[in-house]
């Protein structure tokens, strides 16, 4: 079982162990908010795998789910996150929405505003339109994922993956491959683990690669067999399939023979490593069955179990002032 | 603060307030019903201004949003206001529906009583679809908006706003402008505000004004800059993009340049007049976003907030007589 | 009334009435084990004529309904079904799954399990996809409809509206007509009704009727005089369109003129012959609307509302070794 320490074990009391009003992105988070969280996360972990898993500390509040891009999994997880703690949840999908009609981002934030939404969880095609909104509103709102920015919580559950699969982050030797030029996954991933110290490589093809990217306190390889070389963690990045038409790659086969995660090349990484990638996957891409299907090796089945908790802890935590709990009014 | 006369102020008790099942629409109330529906709001708003804002008085009854016709805003208000009244709310959406194999509307219907509804809510792109439904179940329906019929529950949200920033109705003059003549908004606002003893004027390019308007106890202008003359509330309407598509208009431009509000042509309203859109707003055609952004004049906000609102009124009083409420059953 | 026996009368406790984890088919259930789903849903029937009609036995249990094929009125009823027992239920749609990003149907079923998903409802345009999922998930699945496989709430649901309606069902004639050869519903009912000993007849144009079908004990027509001859009940099927395109029947006036339900053919049929359609009907095609619409011969309407109870009742017996009810866990 992996430690987590009581909040109060930081010495903070309320509003101070997270003095946020949204969760816009990891970075801008010091290290003992971000651990908070994984704290927090943990007992929803132990909540929903028990037969009931109903929490009523959201009921009465109304989280609106404002997905102008689709993402079935995300928008599942925060869905089902929310009704675990009661709250009134309502769907917003882009299909259907105003914008459509000409209506401007910010006047669907002030409508939903309007609405008195408790919490607002978007999603976005582009970078920047989470923080637009959280401008723009009295209510928390929480990044599902906003163009190549951030995704906060896909970063939060890999940490927390993490932590109770090896015990710790710190120290750790994480390797990111794939498309890291367009990952926000990546990019909440590099901001979290690395501030809270693990080593962090990326690998990726050099068309793929974002530029200047050592300025992220990472180690950049192009070569995946020296990248991946004693890493305890190899985080696989899904290859969006635009990307496979929009000429970064060759081709899906070739990319496999170079960047795809096959045995052979897994067992350059430590003895022990931990195999994750956020999913969907492109099997036999970027990804072999064999590997991901291997319940020593692979943490992907439990990422997404991790995400349900960490939503759950984020939505919480950030509507806590609202409620009225003690330290955080 | 507006003032909001106790129900027992009309000298009437239970179903003698509201004695209709359904609403269909404005046409056919009273105007003390439709001052009934106003102060039932009331309650509504000050809920909703709450961090808890749960009533569980629709608990154990399921309400079936029926959208043919797709509207983001007013499915996720309905929705809003069912989930905070403790309803079961389901949501039909058109693309999905049976009708598109070759289901008839009324079998439909039939198909929503026979699954025991306990309140249906419908928008249907043709005139008079509502009614022919609510003439086949046994629950109450509400109109979300049928083709150019009505919309009832914008009108009385719209009467709410003004009256909560007026203080009153009856004696205003509203000035109505835009596209009436394919409006259900502008339909249904006129027989509201008529019916309130306000003094209402409709302000549409010859094209798009209805033909005989001044039967509606209404009276036209074609002429912007004179109607809007000393108006106390200007109500823009939304310019339907296929309307600028269908030839009743020549351009986005030349529309604003003659019907857009700006603050010029503001200028001539009432020194305190104030501002309305249904939304979602095509800034820069039919409204300047000074305008609309000024929260002085503007009440667009406003309107939305009131239309959650209004939905929970209609929702409560229509139902009232199924939960056996004291003097309705 | 009908009779609904209690389960005691079985002689048997718990688990026993019902030992299967899931319901993909009717394939594989005893005749008791049929017999006790509808016993079960009697109490449902009930409790939806209620005004207030909410149990929460299945409250803090999460209900996933996948649909990977659009059915608006089969996801409506699973939906007000799951509400109804108070289970936090959300919806997959296809439109919107990672399925369209390449994921495997395994990787999803593992997802919605790894969310902790307490029952499944899963609808699949492939034979044996429920199946496949089943055989991947920790909790319970209940079939929505697979392929030309199965639709097992169908044939309950049916058989639960013909034995309410008829006081039995054994010894009854039970004519399925339309097209057999692709229809799951056919193919449950069939299941259902040879197992509680009804004599089953099938009509069907020559090209769709499966070949050997006298293997499931039925007998088989080509020509609807002679098949409807004296039938207690008239079950027809719904005329796909993909089917009229595909070249299988010549026109829908032409399928009409020999397979449509019409009041004369009707007359060959026992003098209280029932009638039913799994809906959506299309009107004028395989069925007449004066008879559709005579609630004396039709139980169409009926047939939705069996649907929900028959579902509550799936929903509740299939989670009660979870919820540790006495006797199941």
């Amino acid at each position: 079982m992996p430690n987590a320490p009581s909040s109060s074990a930081h010495g903070l009391t309320g509003a101070q162990l997270f003095p946020h009003r949204h969760l816009t992105g990891i970075s801008g988070l010091q290290p003992h908010e971000i651990t908070f969280l994984l704290d927090e996360a943990e007992q929803w972990v132990d909540l929903n795998r028990k037969a009931s898993k109903h929490d009523g500390r959201l009921s009465g509040l109304t989280q609106i789910n404002a997905f102008f891009e689709n993402s079935t999994r995300t928008l599942l997880s925060f869905e089902i996150a929310g009704k675990r703690l009661g709250a009134d949840v309502v769907n917003m999908h882009a299909a259907q929405s105003s914008v459509k009609k000409g209506e401007t981002l910010i006047d669907t934030a002030v409508t939903l505003n309007a609405m008195r939404a408790d919490v607002i969880v978007i999603r976005h095609q582009s970078s920047g339109a989470v923080q637009l909104i959280a401008d723009k509103v009295d209510c928390p709102v929480l990044n599902a994922g906003d163009g190549r920015h951030e995704h906060p919580t896909q970063a939060l559950l890999d940490a927390l993956t993490i932590r109770r699969r090896k015990g710790r982050i710190a120290g750790l030797r994480v390797a990111i491959c794939g498309d890291v030029l367009h990952s926000r996954v990546a990019r909440s991933n590099i901001l979290a683990l690395t501030s809270l110290a693990a080593e962090v490589r990326v690998i990726a093809p050099p068309t793929l690669m974002p530029p200047a990217i050592e300025r992220m306190h990472v180690t950049p390889f192009t070569d995946f067999d020296t990248g991946i070389e004693g890493a305890d963690v190899v985080m696989m990045l899904r290859l969006q399939s635009e990307r496979m038409a929009g000429g970064f790659i060759p081709s899906p086969r070739e990319y496999h023979a170079l960047w795809g995660l096959t045995s052979e090349r897994l067992e350059r990484a430590a003895p022990d490593a931990l195999v994750m990638h956020p999913g969907p996957m492109n099997r036999g891409v970027e990804i072999d069955s064999n590997i991901a299907d291997d319940p020593n090796r692979s943490a992907i089945t439990e990422q997404v179990e991790m995400g349900v908790a960490v939503r759950m802890a984020c939505l919480d935590v950030l509507t806590r002032r609202k409620r009225g709990v003690e330290g955080w009014a």
